[in-house]
Parts: structure tokens; sequence; C-alpha cells
């Protein structure tokens, strides 16, 4: 299968002509890249979509993990595929050089992410969530942990894992009870339960490393008394072989999608010998695991982004072939039916996609620029930026995802009847695409942390500091004639995004927080409208001053088709702001008077 | 599994409190039928979902149909229920009693199916199938036809079958390319493929009755060459065994859902003897299968509607039983935790499916009452009734289809990672809902049946009708202090459709074909968000006069969770026409200028 599943051209179109890459290379941080080794990184990115994950696709949906005899054993994929990133370089890509990472800006994986995603999006969880893991270690772990830890895990050998849903506690972690017992010999027994976690034992990689929340004996009750523990498969032993730690694999659960990487259920303790070691300082659990959580969750986005790329690409290869009826003005069946990308309708499903994908994408991208500024940034600017990114990751991460889904149902649309059967790849790009609005924290639980902390965190600063942006954005499209109208729609939505968010923190400072919050998350998907409008409007720019200037004809057929990409999120998407704010406005308190026996029949 | 899937009151609620199903049997036609009558169906009903169907749900979908040696095998329960429906008389349900039928209303039976549907959607597609070919053989057929056909569809021996589809002809059948070549022996003989056809061979009954369209040899082009055949597996023959037809079975379909029930490709007289007879007159053949298609698109919205609904109580349970978080209001991790329908948004998740289920079951069952209607009344009053009915069709088929996709994804969301895992029904209804916007026309075909047929039908006429039926209930909610505001909001909505469709329509008068219908499927969305509140509104009166008297307390508790249910829909769904019309008016012709080079990279 050589099938497209992401532009290459559109995503250096993000890269360099809108966020201007390169420029982070004036960072100490990021002096030793250049333009010619991000492209390099790109291209490799791209051949092993194309040539290692992309065939493995279907395969690893149809022959999912297996549990046998208390052990995952998964596609063989998985092992090559963890060594390849391994010797690639692509765990450690982000990890500084004297750890023997590559000090990548995150702008430049991010992207390669996304490739990956967009190529297998199960594959791709090994290797990220492996990242993330040895992050935490890289930033909060004792020296002894890093050596121990980080060479076998950016080499691709050890899965790391990220260890936090228990049986009670889902979204509220608060609610966290496994167990971890000092003893003298400075290591801690855990005992406790742990569900869905992702990639938690397979026969890919030679050891588990889980990044474990679990509260030590004695800890305050909530989120204060959370802390973090390395919890390995096989404990690494000095001079001897490692050892299986009590770590019971209860088995893994059979999914809608995502059916290439296992999700299991973890045992600890049952035989009262779990060993973990502390990272950092007690307590501090959440707040440390808040790092690797904001980050997965833009790699969350990214790949609802890039499974939803995957199915744009699928979707428009088959508009093209099929063909079948005959246009709206001339209906003669003695005419040659035309291919369907010729209906009007069905353009719509596929601008309806592009206009989500790339309005996503560069959503994101965003987020990982600021993520990057926020490294090498100090005092009053690191503050800003840091602010504007924990306002946008929210949404970075919801709109892709609750977008997504809408967005590969249209492309599985486009297919009629082949699109409901497995011949084509879009039911399966349905399917894994329904896990992102669910993990990494719900889209409800986004919502709150939106409207009920970002929104009003410092006073409102960052929602100011993202007022400002927007702001510049408009301005700057009110000089160019043709953009002048859509900054005024950007403007128009911009007054009631503002209006809409005094109204609801009025009832916050009333006290009526049930109020307040009661429709967070269709404030969420108004403020995510007006964010990827935001980030058509920059993009718009570019494209502009693109044109203007003599151009290839393909490369004039690519602006062209982005500016009318532009525009119709513009005419379709950004209208839908109008319904949700109407009942933002409202706030008659309905599901909050709603009572459970009203449910009855 | 004995867990609910439909709720027995509500549809008594419709059935009797809204659509007064007792006043039909005042009609000749429906005379002999009495309201215990109709009770003891609906309650036969619900017995052999609870204890016939429902049990198989699971198993049928891990267990699809298996294609062995040129033949279909099917779950077991496939025979039994076919003969239940047989000898319950469900097949012949509708058909009038001198052919052996019940001559039931297709409101009462419209209800059954809605059960049949929410209690396992593939198993209850078999006899329907049966059933709507069996009722083309009796309104079309000769009598040979309908004394070899309908004794043995009737009594679920026989599958019948609507065989459309052809490689090159999905949503274009004027391109049905099957050829049926005269004899001079009484029959045809067929050449040609037929693809998607549901149930088109199978091992639950002894044969197949394929009401099939082909093309007589020399027929026009177009749709006004397409003749009707019957073409059975085997040919029913006078005084010795049935023979085999030459009909090859090519295989069946891997779908995403809807997996109980295959869907075969056929290969019609690759030995040149695959033998069918007319039905009726040579090149009606389309205009007669419409008779069927009309029907299939109610029972389709009445199966999205029902999966809506089983999906609605399976993530109502979860809700109630799943203990997590504590009131946005009251935060203290020391309080233990409350079951997630105490928060706002999941009382939203589960009033946003209730609003979905119960609108659109609502208007379907307006759709069964005019259909009933059509069969009783005479002249002017016919033409309207039918003409009404016309209109509404595509609306019932595609808002319980699209919103039911929406409405289970909110039902599995409830449910968090759980509605992602096997373990709960939520991702299977999920997979078989997808199905609906696609088969019996495509969402975008229904949008264009809508807006480029039913409403500019004879000068308007359709759509006039629709508003005065509207405006009927605006007027008597507006006598109700309670409801004014809502009747306003209703008036309000019928105002922007009203403009909206004027617009359009002027569009078309100036024969811009192309723009008129460009946004065809949105203006669908438009009118069907309508047509609900119309039906809510409706519900809400009868539910106002209901509160007015006393009442035991689960009955007040379910008038007020509807009434609840009929104020959401206003203040959540309704509010979206706005966006939608400001788009509508706009008509810039965005996706008509759109090139397909322009989706270049």
């Amino acid at each position: 299968m050589a099938e497209k599943f992401v532009s290459e051209r559109n995503l250096k179109f993000m890269l360099y002509e809108v966020f201007k890459a390169e420029t982070l290379t004036r960072y100490a941080t990021y002096s030793e890249h250049q333009r010619e080794g991000f492209d390099l990184v790109l291209e490799t990115a791209l051949k092993l979509g194309r040539d290692l994950l992309r065939p493995a696709l279907m395969e690893m949906d149809q022959k999912p993990p297996r549990f046998i005899d208390g052990e995952v054993r998964v596609h063989p994929l998985v092992r090559t595929w963890m060594r390849a990133c391994g010797q690639g370089g692509w765990i450690a890509a982000n990890a500084p050089f004297d750890l023997g990472g590559q000090q990548l800006p995150l702008l430049i994986t991010g992207a390669c992410r996304f490739i990956f995603s967009a190529a297998n999006y199960s594959a791709s969880v090994y290797p990220l969530l492996t990242s993330g893991a040895a992050h935490l270690i890289e930033s909060f772990g004792s020296e002894e942990q890093k050596e121990i830890y980080l060479p076998r895990m950016f080499a691709g050998e050890w899965q790391g894992t990220m260890a936090l849903t228990e049986p009670q506690a889902g979204s509220s972690l608060a609610d966290i009870k496994t167990i971890a017992e000092p003893t003298d010999k400075g290591y801690y027994l855990l005992r406790g339960q742990k569900i869905f976690i992702s990639a938690s034992d397979h026969d890919g990689v030679d050891n588990i490393v889980n990044l474990l929340l679990a509260r030590i004996k004695g800890a305050p009750a909530g989120v204060k008394g959370i802390s973090l523990f390395v919890v390995p498969k096989f404990r690494p032993e000095r001079d001897r072989p490692p050892v299986r730690n009590d770590i019971l694999v209860a088995g893994t659960y059979h999914k809608l999608g995502y059916r290439g990487s296992p999700i299991c259920q973890l045992s600890l303790g049952e035989n009262n010998d779990c060993r973990g070691t502390l990272v950092g300082e007690p307590h501090k659990g959440l707040a440390y695991m808040f790092q690797m959580m904001n980050e997965a969750r833009i790699d969350v986005g990214l790949s609802a982004a890039a499974i939803a790329s995957a199915a744009y690409y699928a979707s428009l290869q088959y508009t093209r072939e099929r063909p079948q009826g005959r246009r709206l003005s001339a209906k003669d069946p003695a005419l040659p039916p035309v291919p369907i990308i010729e209906h009007p309708d069905v353009k719509r499903m596929l601008l309806f996609q592009r206009a989500v994908v790339e309005g996503s994408l560069s959503l994101l991208l965003h987020c990982c620029l600021l993520a990057d500024r926020g490294r090498v940034l100090t005092g009053a600017e690191k503050e800003d930026n840091d602010l504007l990114l924990d306002l946008l990751t929210p949404v970075a991460k919801t709109y892709p995802s609750e977008m997504g889904v809408l967005s590969v149902s249209q492309g599985l649309q486009c297919l009629g009847g082949y699109g409901y059967c497995d011949e084509f790849p879009l039911e399966l790009f349905y399917r894994d695409a329904r896990i992102h609005p669910i993990h990494e924290g719900t889209t409800g639980i986004h919502g709150l942390d939106l409207l009920g902390r970002k929104v009003i965190l410092k006073g409102g600063k960052a929602f100011k500091l993202f007022l400002g942006e927007v702001q510049d954005v408009i301005e700057e499209a009110g000089k160019d004639q043709t953009l002048r109208p859509y900054a005024g729609r950007l403007e128009e939505a911009i007054r009631i995004l503002e209006q809409t968010t005094a109204h609801l923190t009025q009832l916050a400072g009333e006290g009526k927080t049930e109020l307040f919050l009661a429709d967070a998350t269709l404030y969420l998907e108004l403020f995510g409208i007006i964010a990827v409008a935001w980030q058509w409007l920059l993009q718009a720019l570019v494209i502009r001053k693109a044109l203007a200037s003599e151009r290839t004809e393909p490369e004039r057929l690519f602006y062209e088709g982005k500016f009318q990409t532009f525009r119709f999120f513009y005419h379709y998407e950004l209208p839908k702001i109008r319904g949700l704010s109407q009942r933002l406005l409202e706030s008659d308190g309905l599901t909050v008077s709603m009572t459970e026996p009203l449910f009855t029949d």
C-alpha cells in the first residue's frame, strides 16, 4: 500500500513558511541545527512511515495483541520499529545532547509524530510513550535513575508507560489508591491496581518501565498526596541479571480500534514484592506527571489530526477515481458519469476534512513552537509564553480529537458502502480516531480545565494574551483587501468569545460554580473553532504573500487550494459559533437542575 | 443481558397520547383492530426483543456470517427468528387480510420495528427486508407471483431482498446495466452483477427471493428503462423440486458493523441460465421500487433511532452506577465520589441522546401515521397527506441516521475508556449506527431529493403543507404560557427556513442549478432540526396537559423528564440553525468553483 497519508508540501509550509522553524536555531539550545538537518529528519520520518509503518497498518489491526500465559505478544513490527526508533535517535529526539539526545525542537519532532501517527497510529504510540516516560526521569529523576533507565529507553529496548488510571480513579486522579510503603532499602513496596495502561506489557521490548502514580502510606488525601514512582517489569540489578518485579498483567482490553497497541490491567504487589523507586520529592507526583500529560495532550492532538489526514488522502484518492452520476446541471444519462470529486457535496466533504486537518495541525505546531520557546525564554517573556501554551493545551488536544472523528466520518462517507467495508482503511481510521476524545483527559475534563482553570488563571492573563495574539493577526490581515472580510469575521468571533467569557466568569464571581461550568464542553467547542479560525487566518497571510509572486503551476495549485480551504473554514465552520454562543449566554441551568429521577423511563 | 433498550412507556406515550393510534380504527381498513390488540402486539414485540434478539446481540457481532463453498452461513438465531416472525405474523403484519396478513397500521408495526432494531439491529433486518420485498409483489406482482412467493415469504421460510446496486451504479441507479433478455417461455434471462445486497444469500431460510432491477434488452437509457424482476435463488417449479437458479454468490463484505447480516455480491447468469419473471409492466421498475425504498427509508430512520435508544439506555445505566469525582461546587476529596450522572456535563450527554432518540421517533411515527392515512384517505385529502409524507421521508431517514451516529458517540463517551472496549455494547452500537447515513440513499442523495425535488414539488405545495402543520402546533402552543416562548422560537425557526428556502429556490428559478443544490446536505440538516423541533413541541403540548392533572410519582417523573428533554432540544439543538442558515444564505459557490486540481497536495 503506497497511498498518501500526509502532505509533505503542507508540512513544509507550516514549519518554514508559517512558523519559521529556522529562527529557533538562533537560540543556543537549537544552535547546532539548521534547515538542512530539519529537512533530513522530515524525509527520514516520511520514509519510515511509508516503508515500515504503513505496510503493517491493516495487519496490526487485524491481528491485535494476544494475551498468552500472563504475557502480551504483539505484532513483530513492534520490535523492529522500537529498535529503529532507538537507532535513529527518535526516542531521544528532544532530549539534551549530554544525555545522548538530539536536542531537536518539538516543532520538528511534532511534525514527525504527525507523520508516524498518520502512517500507523497504533505503532506510533510505543516510542512516543517511551519518550514521555524518559522525559519525566530526565526532568525529575535521580542521577541513578537516569543512568539505569534512560540509555535503554532511548535505545528502544525498554518501553516507557504512564500508569495513572485505577478502577475507581479515571477522570478523578484525586482518588488514586495504589499504596507505596517505604522500606529501609531505598525502595518502596507498591500495592494496587492500574487499568487502561497503554503498552504496559509486550514482547516487542526487553523491559517495561512504568512511570506510576501512587500514594505514600500516610500521605494527605486528594491530589496533594500523590507521588511518582518508577516501577519496572524487570528490576535492573547492578551485578546480576534483572529480577521479575511483582507486577501481574491481568489481561488486555478488546477495543473498538487502536488495536495494534495493548492496553493492560496491572495488579501490583500481589506477593508483596512490587518494588519501585520514588521520582523527585514525595507528594509532587501529579505536578510532575502534568509535564508528561501536557506533552501527551499535544501528541494526542497530533495523532488525531494525523488519522484525519490519512483518512482525507484515502478519500481524496477514491473520489478522484470513482465515476458516479452526472453534473447537477447536465443530467443526461447518455453522458458518461463524472468522477465523484466533481460533485459539490463531495468537494464539501473533502474541504471539510482538509480544513480540519490543516487547521488542527497549525494549532498543534503553534503549541509545539510555544513549548520550544518555553525552553529558551526567560523572565516575563517565558511566563507569557507558557501561560499561552497552558491555555491552548486543552484546545489543541480536543479540537483535533472531536473534529477528527467527524472528519474521518466524512472521509468514510465519501466512499459510500465501500467506506463501511474493510477493503479500504476508512473504517479502521474511523475506529482508531474514536479513542482521542477519551484518553489523556476526556473532552468534558478539558472543558473544565479550559474554562474552570485556564481562562481565569492569573486574573485572566492567559486569555488576554490569547486575545492579543489573535488581534495581531486580525490587524495584519486587515491590511490586505482580500483578507479584510475574513479579518472582520474573526474580529466579530473574538467579540463573541469575549462576551461569552465575561458572562460566564461573572457567574463564577457570584459563586455560581455549577452554572459557570455546566456547559464548559460547549465553551471549549466555541473556543476551538475560533482558535482554528485564527490559525487559518495566520496561514492565509502567508498564502496571500506566496500567491503575489510568480510560482510554478503545482505551487500555485497548492497555495490556491489552501486558500479555498481557508475560505471554506470561514464560510462553513466559523458560523457554528452563533448557535454555541446563543446557548452559552442563556445559562438557564437546565443540566444543573435536571435530576437523576427525571431520567426515569 | 437483561438491560433496557427501549422505553415502553415512551412508546405508549407516542402511540396513544401523541398520535392517538385508536382513531385509526375508525377507518374500515383498520376497523378490526382495537387498543387492546395494539397493546398485545407491542408486548409480544418487547418479549421477543428481550428474550430472543437481545441475548444474541454480541455473539452475532463476534461471529459474523461465513462464506463457505459458495454459500453463506449465518448465526443459528436467524432461522429461529425468521420462523418466529413467520409464525407470529410479523412479516405479513401490514399485508391485507385476504393475503393472510394482519392489516395492522404502520404506526404499530413501526413501533415494533423500533423495538426489534433496538434489541438487535442485524437480526431485525431479515424479516424487514422480506416484508418489503413481499409488499412489492403484493402491490405489483401477478396472481401467479403472489401465489408462489407470498405464502413462503410471509412464513419466514424464504428471504426477500432488494437488489439495486451494481459496481458502476450505486447512488446513480440510472446506470444500472444488468440485462434481462426476454424468452418465449414467459421468463427472462438475466445477466449482470449486483453488489452490497443485504441478506441475498444465507442458510437461515430455504430460498432467497431477489426483487431486482434490470434493463430489458433494448430498453431506453437512464431510469426510464429500468424494470423490476423476481429472481429467486431456487426456482419454484410446479410439479417438481425447486431448481437452483444461475446466481453465483461471489462473496460477502467484511464490515465495520451490522455484522450479523450478510451483504453479498451476486453474479447473475454466468451460465446464461439465470431466470427471472417481470413484475408489473416493463420500464416501470424504478417507480415500483420507490414504494419499497420509501418504506425502507422510514425503516432505516427507525433503526437508526433504535440503535441510539439502546445506546442511550446502556449509557444511562452506567452513569447511574459509576461513581467518579465530586460536585463542581463541593470538591473536597474527603467526600465520597458521586455517580457520574450527577455531573452537569454527563446530564447534557444523556439529555442530548434522549432528545435525539425521542425526537426522531416522534418524526418517524408521524410518517408511519401519514402512510397509514395514505391507505385510507381519498381525493385531495390523500394527495395532501401523501405529499407531506414525500417531503418528510428524506428528513425522517436522515436526521435519525446522522444524529444517531452522534448520539451513540455521546453514549460511548459517557463510559469513558469502557465505552471503547467490547465489554460494553456501546462500541458495537457505534459501529452498527454508522451504516445508516450510507444505505438506502446516502445523506448527500437525500439532500438533493429534499431540496431539488420535494421542496419544489407541485410549485412548493408539499413545503407549504409542512409549514401549515408546524404553524398549527405553534398556535396551539402559544395558548400555553409556559410553552409560549418555545412556540416563539419555533416561529422564528420557521421564518428562517422560509427565508432560506426562498433564497435557494430563487437560484433554481434563475437556472443556477449547481449553486441551488451545492449545500443541499446542509439544507437537509437545517430542515431536520426544525422538523424535530416541531415534533418536540407537539409532544410538549401533550406533556403539559398530562402534568396539569394529578399523576402517580413515576408518571410525574416520566412527563417531567420528557419536558426537560423538550427544553433541552430547544436550548441546545435548535440554535444550530443559526450557523446553518448563515451559510445557506451566502451561496458564494465555493464548492462549485473549487476544482479537482486544487486538491493537489
